[in-house]
């Protein structure tokens, strides 16, 4: 790897990765990582961001219990339902879906496993606007915007330090509970749980929908030829 | 500009550029730009992006009004607020809090001379868990997780490419008057807007404060030094 990965490269060949291996991850990589991530922009410059690096076997085992039941439920409810209603898939897509689900129940069952969790989180900012009749309560989308970039950082500075990690949200199911678990006080929001480690996959390209389909010119439903 | 520019380079590099020139942005740029927000990771790869790149003046000026009064309305509530509540700034800091605010003010006032309005939409997935007693309903983090990076995608393309841009959510406040206006159906989310043109200042650092006063280790509260 060279000092100066290359930013498309990277972001190309940046996939989940969902099978690590144990090797630790050395403090001065999470650092690193964390400085990416703080890169980021956030409304008003406010960096709400906040992160909790966890190693303690027991902690990473606890949120791993409530993680995998996140799991079961959702491949439950979601997994199945979206396999039948969906329009027909190819057989490479129908592939990759499977690999999908294999390496995202293979996440579940070893998240402890993975030598860093860091949990993203959030402290949010009180909007109190005077008010005007055309407008709208602030949707939850603004909240949002001020941390999920400097989780895509932590994504992309992971793959060019050669370090596997998926952005993962099932915790959320179980947020409470892990917040008292961990200490976390009531006004942080918990966002994401990235498990980090050597990756025992190999980094490549991901399966898209090309973005002619999906983009719209001036006015929805209007689309342009590429 | 090489060919292929440094992740961390342009990462660390990626101001919000609020002053933009009005010369044209190619369509094969806009697609460039499209390509790379899609590579960003989605709950379930459900890819729920969508797009809608607005050049129409008659258009943009509509959002600009809507803007310009979510931003007034914004500056009066919050940031003399924050300003006068907040822990005492140095003068550089000071210095910078009032350069961002002038320069925000200004893309206020000019977003409809912006040559492109990139609209990010989100098509929400619906969640339908069984239920668990230690459960809690989903946050709305999880929706926008898959999202936001890929905003941070089309961000960092932007500079990449040399082109300006700013992640906002003012037009969340008149989210229903636009979606009107565009004719963007009721299931659809907008969650961003990206003003983007040729910069007219200059890519640098970002002031941010120290990772290390933001990051806990294995419990909340719990430093370590670096």
């Amino acid at each position: 790897m060279t000092a100066e990965p290359g930013l498309f490269e990277i972001m190309y060949s940046l996939r989940s990765m969902r099978r690590l291996k144990p090797d630790p991850v050395p403090d001065e990589l999470v650092w690193k990582l964390l400085d990416a991530a703080i890169r980021a922009p956030s409304g008003g410059n406010t960096q709400p961001w906040r992160f909790l690096v966890i190693r303690d076997a027991d902690t990473k085992r606890f949120i791993q219990e409530r993680y995998r039941r996140g799991w079961d439920r959702y491949v439950q409810a979601n997994l199945k339902a979206a396999a039948e209603a969906a329009v027909p898939m190819t057989e490479a897509e129908s592939a990759a879906r499977a690999k999908m689900i294999g390496a995202a129940t293979h996440l579940a069952d070893h998240l402890h496993e993975a030598p860093v969790l860091l949990l993203v989180c959030m402290q949010p900012r009180k909007m109190d606007l005077p008010p005007d009749p055309e407008s709208q309560p602030p949707s939850p989308a603004a909240l949002y915007a001020s941390i999920f970039p400097a989780v895509q950082n932590i994504l992309l500075a992971c793959r060019a330090h050669g370090l596997g990690a998926t952005l993962t949200t099932l915790h959320l199911l179980y947020e409470r509970t892990i917040k008292t678990k961990l200490g976390i006080p009531d006004e942080i929001d918990t966002v994401a749980l990235i498990p980090i480690g050597w990756p025992a996959g190999k980094f490549g390209p991901t399966t898209r929908a090309p973005v002619e389909t999906l983009t719209y010119w001036d006015r929805w439903g209007a689309i342009r030829r590429r």
